[in-house]
């Protein structure tokens, strides 16, 4: 098992990422909790896979656990199921105290955050990542939503669980389309701040698809290092977070308007980075052999390397309501070259248009 | 007007007290805005009286706004209204930098607040209290929430506004039984922490039933200095904080149990005061004179003095969902004589049991 920590100003929490962690959650979760008592939230795929070892390791930590079940999928990403997760806290009297815990991907983690940041004002939580998407991005930082039907996790908080637990042995039941999609944001990392851990990426994109557990391994733990190290910079998204988001802005994008749950989002992250891309290519800091490399690592494991053709319109009105947008100007995060990032405020409009125009939206 | 700072670890901000504040909002909020842009959230009782007024005096200070109506009452603290306000923002495409400016009673500035630390995780807003209540305390010190039909401000959040300004002028408008209902929570702050207070108060009855400008003032002045002062030792509520709950879990019960709206928050902290009182005297901390004393305060301005018999059964589980619970064990803040009020972790049951079906409950 390796532990990184995240530390910021005003809370410091342990990352542990290993094989067959699951089965010891209640011995790492115990010292955390502030009562002996948790809420599990996860969803109708995961529950039958993995919810009854997860109770059994907490039970017998002393751990006294209820669950609720959600539905699956980004669709569900909205008050309606937020709500069922504040009607189970109230079903088993829930306290200030009781611990919340995220068992799933994504949408379970975000909206197990933003129930336990809620209720009653802040609950603990705990973060039990079951896909690769979910171990080397959402659940580490403290970011936590729901969607509005207008706009990609526009209501949320900044949240930080007590504890993250990535057991890289749940990633065996995980469908090769969200292996995929988790990818996309494993291959961010290196995009915006690495450019030797983007060079292991194309090398071991192979491993990575055949599940290889050495390379699963580095993988997540060099993606959540960098995530740790960026948001303890920059917590609140004031600077150098801003660039966690490449891809984000035409990615959230294609989510509202194909409408959520259709593309997943790893995968609509990278159809938006290799759209980042080509605008830094438009802005002359981007090569064209450069663009080649992350068309060709992202088409080796499968992302999708064309964006659906939205129509100009759309596009720029589904990217106005993206909030990361400031004093009426796109902001996008673009690539400078591989292995750094930074933030464009006042994007050229033609040039914006040539990319929403280009070879990189599916004709 | 008189300016008191609320100083807190990351923050700071100004209550601004005084007559016809209102025509001076746009100037007195320019300089905290990060943009020039707000929605104004207010109510269908208040919207007519003053929002035209407080529209007017943003523009004059250059600051673009809209305008969302609510529904008027506590039975609306609820998902559905608040999704009203994130409406209005996703349709007037607003920014995380976009200010909320609440201007209503406690409901408004509780719902205003919790949108505002929800929308795109975390925006500022502004309040403009228009009933007692919510100038002396609601408005003050970033609790804000709404309600689960279960249970009152289970779901919310600590966030803190950027400015207070709170017009006694409003105060002219108020109907009796709100500028009532207001006054239990001024004797509040004299309960737990100003036995001087506490006899101004009761010499001063008749003057702030008359709305007398001096004698207001200075009730507002003294109640937002205490709080400000409490808030600023305590934020997260871990500790003296929760002082300011006297009469809360009573009264939080009453408004479960009759149904919200049916009492007013202040009205069922009054009667819920004097539960505590009682409950204080059960425990040998109040004398008969005291509680005699309270009564009479409470008498003197209209407020209720007697709860409603909800039955002990429904007493002990509503205020088992109360979020005030810790371990299992209920725990009431309970006033020490007048001017002075501590926790209570372990409440006998016995005296609970006696105080439920006492002198302060309606037969």
């Amino acid at each position: 098992m390796i532990t990184l920590d995240l530390t910021l100003p005003d809370c410091r929490y342990p990352i542990h990422i290993g094989r067959g962690l699951l089965d010891r959650a209640g011995e790492l979760m115990a010292p955390v909790l502030p009562q002996p008592r948790a809420l599990i939230v996860t969803n109708d795929v995961v529950a039958p896979l993995y919810l009854a070892r997860l109770e059994a390791s907490l039970a017998a930590a002393g751990i006294q656990t209820r669950a609720v079940v959600l539905p699956d999928g980004e669709s569900h990403k909205d008050w309606q199921t937020l709500n069922l997760i504040f009607d189970a806290l109230i079903d088993m009297r829930a306290e200030r105290k009781t611990t919340l815990v995220a068992l799933g991907g994504g949408v379970v983690g975000d909206m197990t955050g933003f129930a336990a940041a809620c209720w009653q004002r802040g609950a603990p939580f705990v973060q039990v990542p079951t896909t690769l998407l979910a171990q080397v991005d959402s659940s580490v930082g403290g970011k936590t939503a729901i969607n509005h039907p207008a706009g990609k996790n526009m209501i949320g908080a900044f949240w930080q669980p007590r504890l993250v637990l990535a057991d890289i042995a749940l990633l065996d039941s995980l469908p090769p389309r969200e292996l995929s999609a988790g990818l996309a944001e494993v291959f961010k990392y290196g995009l915006i701040g690495d450019a030797g851990f983007f060079d292991w990426c194309e090398a071991q994109a192979a491993a990575l698809m055949a599940r290889d557990a050495d390379a699963l391994i580095h993988a997540v733990r060099r993606s959540c290092e960098m995530k740790a190290d960026i948001v303890g910079q920059d917590e609140k998204e004031q600077g150098v977070r801003a660039l966690l988001n490449l891809g984000h802005t035409f990615g959230h994008a294609i989510e509202a308007g194909l409408g959520f749950g259709v593309w997943l989002h790893g995968e609509a992250v990278a159809a938006g980075m290799l759209l980042a891309a080509d605008l830094a290519a438009q802005l002359g800091r981007q090569s064209a052999g450069e663009l080649d490399r992350i068309e060709a690592l992202l088409a080796a494991v499968q992302l999708p390397v064309r964006a659906p053709d939205l129509g100009l319109d759309a596009w720029l009105s589904l990217m106005g309501h993206d909030k990361k947008v400031d004093g009426g100007h796109l902001r996008f995060v673009v690539p400078d070259g591989i292995g750094r990032a930074s933030v464009e405020s006042d994007v050229d409009a033609d040039a914006l248009a040539r990319v929403l125009g280009g070879r990189f939206i599916a004709r």
